[in-house]
């Protein structure tokens, strides 16, 4: 097919969304390590996980036989009000670079959450209605999980309340507003609804929260009530099982057109919208079908790929969750203050850490400053004005498209847009008045986090 | 065509954008009135408004000839980043309602300004580049214009100043953000870079400023800058021109599945974005091929089809544009203060106002707590937070699908989802916290708003 019949956008038709999740964990010869309970250091069971989660949700995270999991039909219905999601061919941004490159990306943003995060969103809201829980629990930083999961919540029937660290809480009083507009309890974080929040308030009274006290919050209440479970946005394996319609629909588009791409790049922060970028690309290189160069891109403030430890850690700072093999800073890492966007998790999924492991995916840090500089240039010259996560991959696809420029090599750059920028103008508005600041850590940085670190047995 | 085959959402291919703009004016048999020069009371020269507008904009808008007015590749190449927008089966919609009607909207939110007005500001900003001009001036108030102008003017390397309402940009600092981004440079009005706007200072030294010294504000910049025009945003007729694409649009895409609109329901402030989701239809109906009900919707606090007078008046409160046949409430109307969303424009377009005087069109006015309602049932089931200005025209579309509940009709209702709520969340607070009230002005409270409309013989 030629060239010229690529459009601006293309757009699957709605009976070529998915019928099926592409397990990753399936297609992996060698699988990452389990979760471990902290208590006995022995893998968790399916009940332990049930206490906490919804039962197919964990029966999809202990899935390491079925590649393809079914995708319900009533999970499709939802997707179809947003999805396919268009692959664009950024044609102005290809000419404004002056590239031989030719550049695609896959824009999750269309969407009322603003970003990929609503496709696990809708998933764990069913399984929880089908299961037939009447309430969920979560939390929430940025707060795009948050709305995501309030979207679902309200189509589905389900109580929701949302644990959201208190200073974003109030530096976002927007997100807040969107989530309330569907239903939702937002409760600032630490609160006085729950034990673990008291305690916290008790020891640090003018606290502005953190994500891990948030975690708390949330997996108490779904613990202490009846009929309700706690849901997760990223990290875990399912979350980036639901996140695969995402791979899957480029590549049904791709090839539809005869395009095959020589790079995929994402952003990294829990690193579920990367894995499932990748999904069922990846299953290819394994199988010898491709020779992919996959990019996982994260902030030069949180470096969990690229400089942290591979080794069991808490998923959560209040130490409460089961323990992961995954790349990190440590639980108790928390990124230096002037970091402005998301991706400020301290770990990374097990499964793009194992894959990180083994040499299948590389990965890249980028400083903040030059993830403005290039969400501003693309904003402009492709219209859409990005979430600063998303930014990480653009300013690498934008870096490679240059040494195209360079090299005169006219490679296939694949990139994932995951979300939009409406509700980060704070950060923006830094970048614009020229007052942003980039911190790349020291190692005796990184040495306190990782002194959080376990010291256990499997981590010797 | 069965039912069963249309999707949720109908998208069109890129080579289905029009290529030619609907030009109401060409197929209205009687025309509007012409505009005025209030200091001769002779209808404007082409001279005249070239001084104000850029040349072919104003061909455009004196052109009531020629049927279909070709728009120019470049314009095409830019609708092509976000059009054609999708016309979306509410299915869930009408689920929830238990309606027999049908109900479809045309989606126009899913670009980064958040609306319609992108259609117009691309155009604008091509025939001011194309004319040679450097820079453009426009005034915003809520921020929608100009968001839209500025990204078109990052597009064609075109300079932009916004004088944007005061109190307008203390209130939404993250809307100015986003036009700062795409590189316009925004005046808080009234501001010290103008002589208009220096006077209002010295007779009002506290005052948030309004539309109309935004106006005069960039009218007078426009024209005491070398190589810059004025551009705006609705009200005119090559504004309304401009936004037919909307409508094109969804006239191909129902013809495609053999659906035809009983009823076709927009909301309307200056009129531009009713105006084209109507015209093609409305083209057909002035030639007896359909007999489409077409409902315009306003507020009740700024009722100007439904209450005002069909007069000649002026287009801003400063008293210094062109007058303009159209029914008006006076150019010195101000809504009442808890008035939350847009829609806040004395008159309306000389098109719509005509359409309306010679009954081919209803209006329908509607309380903002009702509006609200509307809005956040809308979010729920169909997953899109809704603007303010679009919720008018979603409450009179459930009002009507639920009057076909009642009477069994299974009527097909087609409406305009102009944009998207993100930067709304304020008046959403009001609602969710039950803060919000409603004003409907008594015919006292006009009375002094109809003063304002000059006392001159046409209007006798």
């Amino acid at each position: 097919m030629s060239e010229k019949t690529i459009p601006y956008k293309i757009y699957l038709s709605e009976n070529e969304i998915p019928k099926y999740w592409y397990n990753l964990n399936a297609a992996m010869k060698e699988k990452h390590d389990p979760f471990l309970n902290p208590a006995t250091l022995k893998p968790c069971t399916k009940e332990e996980l049930c206490q906490v989660f919804c039962k197919e949700c964990v029966d999809q995270e202990l899935d390491t036989t079925n590649l393809y999991i079914e995708i319900p039909q009533e999970i499709r219905d939802f997707y179809r009000m947003y999805r396919p999601s268009p692959l664009v061919r950024a044609y102005c941004l290809e000419k404004a670079l002056g590239t031989p490159a030719k550049i695609y990306y896959k824009f999750e943003g269309n969407n009322t959450s603003g970003s990929h995060k609503l496709n696990s969103a809708v998933a764990q809201a069913y399984y929880a209605k089908k299961q037939g829980l009447k309430s969920i629990t979560t939390e929430t930083g940025a707060g795009q999980w948050g709305t995501a999961l309030s979207m679902a919540s309200a189509y589905f029937g389900l109580d929701l309340t949302v644990f959201m660290v208190k200073v974003s809480s109030e530096q976002k009083p927007h997100r807040r507003e969107v989530m309330r507009t569907y239903g939702a309890k937002v409760i600032a974080s630490p609160s006085e609804t729950t034990e673990a929040g008291r305690k916290i308030l008790r020891e640090f009274p003018g606290t502005g929260g953190s994500l891990g006290c948030a975690i708390s919050e949330a997996v108490e209440k779904a613990m202490t009530t009846d009929s309700c479970r706690y849901v997760l946005g990223s990290v875990l394996d399912h979350v980036l099982l639901h996140q695969t319609v995402i791979g899957q629909e480029c590549k049904v588009a791709m090839e539809k057109y005869g395009i095959e791409p020589d790079m995929i790049i994402g952003c990294c922060g829990g690193g579920s919208n990367f894995g499932g970028l990748i999904a069922p690309f990846m299953g290819d290189k394994i199988a010898g079908k491709n020779n992919i160069d996959f990019i996982g891109v994260e902030p030069a403030s949180c470096p969990s790929l690229t400089r942290g430890k591979y080794a069991y850690d808490f998923c959560d700072s209040a130490k409460i969750t089961p323990l992961a093999r995954m790349y990190t800073l440590g639980c108790d890492f928390m990124p230096a203050p002037n970091h402005a966007g998301g991706l400020r998790y301290h770990g990374m999924s097990p499964v793009v850490s194992k894959l990180y492991h083994d040499g299948l995916i590389r990965a890249k840090t980028v400083e903040q400053t030059k993830v403005f500089e290039a969400a501003e240039q693309f904003a402009r010259i492709e219209g859409i004005l990005p979430a600063p996560e998303s930014s990480h991959a653009i300013r690498v696809a934008i870096d490679e498209a240059l040494k195209c420029k360079e090299t005169g090599e006219a490679k296939t750059i694949l990139f994932g847009l995951t979300g939009t920028g409406y509700f980060d103008m704070t950060s923006y508005k830094q970048f614009n008045d020229g007052t942003m600041t980039d911190f790349i850590p020291t190692d005796d940085d990184l040495k306190q986090g990782f002194e959080s670190i376990p010291d256990i047995a499997v981590n010797k």
